[in-house]
């Protein structure tokens, strides 16, 4: 292993949200010499993190750095948040807008930390990505600056510091490479992008295609379904991403395929669990029912739905997925459906995007422009 | 399933090469209710063909269709090749040249069939494509309505009916779509595209990037790391794509991230394993010996390296396998090597591409702009 990369500055990082993906990254940053506070909204959390090192619900078999100091579980008063360099948002979708309005309003007007987000999903109600919500609740000045990390990265394999290559991306690109800088070591490479847009819906849709998979799995088809259900996700996934104003090379990128293809190749994930099961020939009802939590690809698979009717573009596998989820189509019909659609080209994209309102409400050129 | 899709028109299709994928399309084809012969070098293979219907060599459990006509071991007079609406080329890379110079002269000048290429690779002596082959033995005219099929299909589960797709390309969109016409199925899905150059590039170099992930599980690394690799060898494979002349976005298709992530997540693979003993650290020497017949990943990094130092792109997966293979690097010291890079931007293309000589040779304008 090539010798760890001394951080230069040594930042002071607030992680809020030390669930799996929270927890490993506060690890992470930990590892790397930064000064890291990681708040739980559980107290029993709290105070096992900085006893015994140890988080009670997720990696328990990992001992974290003694020196991530756990808080919570109130949210960090002013004084905490004024002295942070960073502040990572590691707090589920469907709580983000909560925890930015409380949040926000503690901020310096005119010394901001840096904000990365690693959440993904699209918001039930309102179908908005998560730059949509900061620009709600912390204005578009905010939301342009605002960087995001995404890429193929189980938690278990970064705290042994298995190589791992992520997507850090912001319509900024001073601030991507901001939190590249924090992040980068020569086991967590850091790859910078323009294009919070396509990595956002991609790090939302792909939990949508990994019950494609789990279903196909559950049929009992192998490696050559697999890899065109992957590939043609991506297709899908590229033209809703260019109707909203992504560029389509994003789709190429570890945020993109990289993540794409982990999750619809990981058996033990809800998503394709889900899937598996309903491609066995198990009732809906009772998959959801025996599942425990709720698997976020069935939520985001009715609001991807709604997007693709409202952008008029073409994703059979999505809706194929929605249908049977929500319209009680069985798997084998959806998957008869699927193979019965007509020869077409392969990258269809349309050509006249008929760009979100969200370009519009973050004052940016549309993101295909931007290099 | 469907109900299959009678074939219009049904056509009399040549399949020249016996091999695990040749025989396979046979099969496909015979299956699709078209009038198939398959020509074999070996006349034990032919006799074996006609009277058990079975290959004595690939795909040893399958029973072929009978309607099935085998044929050789000299290859098909003019008499022959003047019935055919189609000829299937599956022989390989490095016999093309020797096969097409001996065919061509025996076609009809004025109703060449269809021709199809489904073999991978670059020619050794030369780093020449296919399309190159086909233009120096039978002239531009003909490498400009060669069509290309290629994608993540396994033979042993196409034979079985498991749903696979590919991609169907050509610079004539018409020649993709009589092929198109020809192969699909509900089962056998084909998608049309006009980058033989972007698709003959991924199909060469996935072999070498195959090496790279089997050194990778070698060394115990896991999925995060895998996924990495297949994102990398991605952006590579498009960076040297877009400097041949080819559209990134072919490398978006089921013939380029579809085929890549097949082939590095393929441990009986011959590449794959090559690099995986390597990577539980097995002296190169002793791999190669021991290995039976050439991993074609093998010969193609040499000429890909050639390549990426013609068109000055960085490619530094595909310059690691080199090293490992030709200059004595340890897969230690070569993956020490690619952690230490520093951080880039996710997505460099070359802005001014130096377009290859294959584009000027073959008449046809930057694939770039085709749409």
């Amino acid at each position: 292993m090539p010798p760890s990369r001394p951080p230069s500055p040594i930042s002071r990082v607030l992680v809020l949200g030390a669930g799996n993906f929270g927890s490993c990254l506060a690890d992470h940053l930990a590892d790397s010499e930064h000064k890291v506070f990681l708040w739980a909204r559980d107290a029993a959390q709290v105070e096992m993190m900085n006893v015994e090192h140890k988080n009670s619900k997720y990696l328990k078999d990992h001992v974290f750095p003694a020196s991530i100091q756990a808080i919570g579980p109130e949210l960090p008063n002013e004084d905490v948040l004024h002295q942070m360099d960073v502040i990572l948002f590691a707090v589920p979708t469907q709580a983000l807008r909560t925890t930015l309005q409380s949040i926000h309003s503690k901020l310096r007007r005119d010394d901001s930390p840096l904000l990365i987000f690693v959440n993904k999903g699209i918001e039930s109600e309102t179908q908005a990505l998560t730059l949509e919500i900061i620009a709600d609740t912390c204005g578009p000045d905010i939301a342009r600056i605002a960087t995001f990390l995404s890429g193929p990265s189980f938690a278990k394999e970064i705290v042994r510091r298995q190589p791992t290559s992520v997507s850090v991306v912001s319509f900024s690109q001073e601030h991507a490479e901001r939190a590249t800088n924090l992040f980068h070591q020569p086991w967590f490479r850091c790859y910078t992008g323009q294009d919070p847009i396509g990595v956002e819906l991609a790090g939302a849709l792909k939990n949508v295609y990994a019950i494609a998979a789990g279903m196909a799995d559950g049929m009992g088809f192998e490696n050559n379904t697999r890899a065109a259900i992957v590939t043609r996700a991506l297709a899908e996934m590229t033209r809703i991403g260019v109707a909203y104003g992504a560029s389509p090379l994003t789709f190429l990128t570890l945020a993109g395929v990289g993540d794409l293809m982990l999750t619809c190749s990981s058996p033990t994930s809800r998503n394709y669990t889900v899937g598996h099961r309903l491609g066995k020939g198990e009732r809906l009802e009772h998959v959801l029912e025996t599942l425990g939590s709720v698997a976020e690809g069935v939520t985001t698979a009715k609001g991807a739905q709604k997007i693709i009717e409202d952008l008029r573009v073409p994703a059979p596998l999505a809706t194929g997925v929605y249908k049977v989820l929500y319209e009680g189509k069985t798997v084998e019909a959806a998957a008869q459906w699927l193979m019965a659609q007509p020869p077409v080209a392969e990258l269809e994209l349309p050509v006249e995007a008929p760009v979100k309102a969200i370009l519009r409400k973050l004052g940016v050129p549309d993101a295909r422009e931007a290099k």
